[in-house]
């Protein structure tokens, strides 16, 4: 076996010394030119800088990061059981977005699934206590959530995917923001105009704040147009339990004319639910979505839904994380709405079905 | 704002001096004793350990990397183009699997998306120069694969998953290997023994090896039964190349009886594609899928796929990998094999259709 390092086949390191001895002046102004100090006359540390390049010299990540009192590293910490997070398409989009935006800057993104909210605060506080990160992405952000106040506790710069319900005085924590809201009234804007009175919502846990930003944006607008908004089921956002309150739904002596869902799984399991009960989508039940997943669109009838950028959001979340690291201030930023996307699973109810406002 | 570290008000790390204070020693025996190196009286070492555990002392991360000559980081780089990326359920699930055998060790994972092949080298060459890992997972194994060879040219411990084509002789990379095939030939005999004669095969780019063992079995299977294996279509695993195969392949003037697909996402997308051609399945056409996402069951019909422990695999990966880079071995670990999970998309084909054995 290869050794690695400064030992066996792979002792291509180079180091200061070398870089040194090929410009000819001492380790120290080596240093020194390199770490962009004063002191160091220009020709100096021209010499340096093209010995450096000529020789592949490269910066120790960990020695610079103790000197520099930085770990060079972003953290994202997810609290989902094992066998769910596979399914939410949020996490590698979100991923990929945050490291395009890592590239330049030689930050890595540390990602860690844990199985619950106490391993996610026991990780934020090994985190700080052994440097291994300079901030953290917070994720699915809950009613009263206890995080943004931790992160002010233990010095850890923060940026929340979307914004506190209650903004903390204490701690530099940003809020970069999408308003989930705007999708979802339109998605119910036109299933009003399209004349259905009887609109469901199946959503997710209820201690989540995007899960209650598109309940409530699903009831004001039922309650702006006169109907009620009583048929609400909680989820854990699975399939599973969307196709469970799909079937309950559905079995109710007045069953609604539509259904929302706060993500596109749980609608596709509600559109098969609905199928196999003789139903057909969009005829006698309309059915939408949430978050735009490449298989809505080749879904059967393509599927309604409301699209967010997650990438993006990534991408605009690392940029907030960097600058909140760099300086010390904390920024919002609001990224642009998210936007319905119109497809086949909506059509107006059939008359044939009752058409009174209350079930 | 609130400072962070050193400063502030989280100024509440504990040093070494703290602790040889509290325990009357210097700080010198508290290095020693924490350490756990030799020369240090049990009375003091005892009394050095109560000190730090009563005053919350913890190591300094990168202090202690640096003098390990370790990172305390485990690497997984993802080359997929950021916008398919979120479609594989594949990396999430992996992810909780590795993160659940790390807990114990304070191993982090560092997972990192790139655009392309030649990014991802470039990110394995950043993490060897500037020591970021002790070592890398390598996913997607490709033919002809060139990364078990750079990493051992760059001294970096590697776990690949899967086995690679060539065996390289450099380089202390171990295989952790699920057989995928053993799946794919159960679905295919069921299909054989149903009676189908024109089976067809969508699987993903032909470039990745775990493409050519689906295929292969595919393939040996069909051969084995005197069936032609002639309807093969290759593309990118997205959704939308899944509906426009199965579009491509119902379009024949003699079309297959059964599609077999190399991931759920397109078995689904081929599913909605069939039957808004007026094709029932199964009466009309089997499809089969690959990976048994949560949906897969909750499709219409319940969807016959093939199951990997995802998560089981990425804990395996882990834990090789810990090993590897603990004791510069190469393990080769063998998972048990995919196997096939039977449900409602296969049936006999109709004796309506046309059953000539070629097409």
């Amino acid at each position: 076996m290869a050794g690695r390092g400064e030992h066996g086949g792979a002792a291509r390191r180079v180091t200061i010394a070398d870089v040194a001895r090929e410009a000819g002046v001492s380790p120290g102004a080596v240093s020194f030119a390199l770490n962009n100090r004063p002191g160091v006359a220009d020709a100096t540390r021209r010499r340096v800088l093209d010995a450096a390049a000529e020789l592949g010299w490269r910066p120790n990540h960990r020695a610079r990061a103790l000197s520099h009192q930085s770990s060079f590293t972003l953290g994202l910490v997810v609290a989902r059981p094992t066998t769910t997070v596979g399914a939410d398409p949020f996490f590698p989009a979100f991923v990929a977005g945050v490291t395009a935006a890592l590239q330049p800057s030689e930050q890595s993104l540390t990602f860690t699934v844990v199985p619950d909210h106490d391993a996610e605060i026991e990780t934020y506080r090994r985190f700080a206590a052994e440097k291994r990160v300079d901030g953290v992405f917070l994720t699915d952000l809950r009613v009263h959530d206890p995080r943004p106040a931790l992160m002010a506790e233990l010095g850890l710069p923060a940026v929340t995917l979307g914004r506190p319900d209650r903004t903390s005085s204490a701690g530099r924590v940003g809020a970069v923001s999408v308003d989930d809201s705007a999708g979802m009234r339109e998605v119910v804007r036109t299933l009003v105009d399209a004349g259905h009175h009887r609109i469901a919502h199946v959503t997710g846990p209820a201690e989540f704040l995007h899960v209650r930003s598109r309940r409530e944006a699903w009831e004001a607008t039922l309650t702006a147009a006169g109907l009620a908004a009583d048929l609400l089921v909680h989820t854990d956002f699975s399939a599973g339990e969307g196709a469970g309150a799909t079937d309950r739904l559905l079995s109710r002596r007045v069953p609604p004319t539509a259904i929302t869902y706060a993500n596109d799984v749980m609608a596709m399991a509600g559109l098969a639910v609905a199928q196999r009960r003789g139903l057909a989508v969009p005829t006698d039940l309309s059915i939408t979505g949430f978050d735009d997943v490449e298989l809505a669109h080749y879904a059967n009838p393509p599927l309604t839904t409301v699209r967010t950028d997650v990438a993006g959001w990534g991408t605009a979340a690392a940029h907030a994380l960097l600058a909140a690291v760099a300086d010390a201030t904390a920024r919002d930023v609001d990224l642009p709405p998210a936007r319905m996307i119109a497809r086949a699973s909506v059509a107006p109810p059939t008359p044939a079905r009752p058409r009174k406002g209350t079930s």
